[in-house]
């Protein structure tokens, strides 16, 4: 049997499309300089980002309703603050640190990638990544998404399947006509679970250069690339 | 009490973005040449459009759950089809004509004009088209919106409050903080009624130039435009 056309590109958005690692300890390191707190903002990065998968669990697992990304971030900033010595920061300052995570910095082949595959396919944000987050990066970074879809309009967090199957739905078209982007393998099985289609992209800085992987791992994925602008090209865009 | 600064511009789209009833004779004709029917466009034009209030009201009433408005245009469609000599078009050609309200042109200010907004405001569709439909409508046309919401998001159709507020929480501002943009003084007022500000854009031709109005109408919104240009200088883009 053939496979329909793909129509739509959805993305996975932190790691895949954005550095959210060096641009959060980017804002952090800011906003500490100006207070004269000294700190690891690498590690800060990495410690804030470990307490995102929990906070959704209790969402994903009904524990708690459903609550938006900046919230569940400004939560686990706050769980942070003492060991970071943030303790000095004012109400103003932990909210605009919070709302780091709408500036983070694309990838550099993200921009020219995106806006070649545009031409071909519709891009759809697939991010847990609240709509106005999503909005703000886009507007700061110049994505040029089509639509913003995800976890906040089908109010589930990835990888519930009620994530992939609303960004479907609202783009009126069969699972398989969509192809899932992301550098995390789990987000691609859940959205290949979905009848997606799915792209690897391999993001060896994510976790920081000490970590930086030196070979692409070895997925069965329908696409592997190294950026987007190699997908582009697999794409014939 | 000074008035908080506007953050996002929300946009109805038939009608104030788009020129619909002159976009959808087109294709009607276009549709009609090839099977050699014979037929007054314009006026099927309004024909279909003057079925849309009321298809829409049995959603809002809550007489019937929650239905995309492609579907509600399908089905005006099919009870137009006798009467315009319709008979013969296959299903696929029904279907394609159905998706004619993707496919709208643009009235001629409307690029350049969100093109100058889109520096200053984030622009959002708060329409009653469907997400699909406004996407494939932007791309094809080039409306550089930073974000889809409208009924399908909020599931409920405008004048609906839920409608907008759905839309101004999405976006995490304030009502006062969005301006709502129509050529239509139900649209604003229902808008208004939520504490959006309001903004209306003249459009003497939506009815098509018999039906034009020689003068801007009088109304109490906060901005009166000739067209998206000129609400852009207004706002000082």
């Amino acid at each position: 049997m053939e496979s329909s056309p793909i129509k739509a590109l959805t993305f996975d958005v932190f790691g895949t499309v954005v550095d959210w690692r060096g641009s959060i300890a980017r804002e952090a390191e800011a906003v500490a300089r100006r207070k004269g707190i000294k700190g690891d903002w690498a590690k800060f990065a990495d410690a804030w980002r470990k307490l995102y998968q929990p906070a959704m669990q209790k969402v994903r697992s009904g524990d708690r309703p459903w609550v938006a990304l900046d919230t569940l971030h400004r939560e686990n900033l706050d769980r942070l603050r003492e060991e970071y010595g943030l303790g000095s920061l004012s109400e103003a300052e932990m909210v605009a640190l919070n709302l780091a995570w709408h500036r983070l910095d694309p990838w550099p082949d993200a921009v020219e990638g995106l806006t070649r595959l545009k031409q071909k396919f519709i891009l759809a944000t697939l991010s847990n990544g609240n709509v106005r987050l999503m909005v703000d990066m886009a507007k700061r970074a110049g994505l040029p998404w089509d639509v913003i879809l995800g976890a906040e309009v089908a109010r589930a967090y990835k990888p519930d399947p009620r994530a992939y199957r609303a960004a479907a739905e609202l783009l009126m078209l069969d699972p398989g006509e969509c192809l899932m982007v992301a550098a995390h393998a789990a987000d691609l099985k859940a959205a290949r679970e979905c009848g997606f289609r799915t792209a690897f992209v391999w993001r060896p800085l994510e976790y920081g250069p000490e970590r930086a992987e030196a070979a692409r791992p070895v997925h069965d994925f329908d696409y592997l690339a190294d950026d987007f602008v190699d997908l582009a090209r697999q794409l014939g865009c």
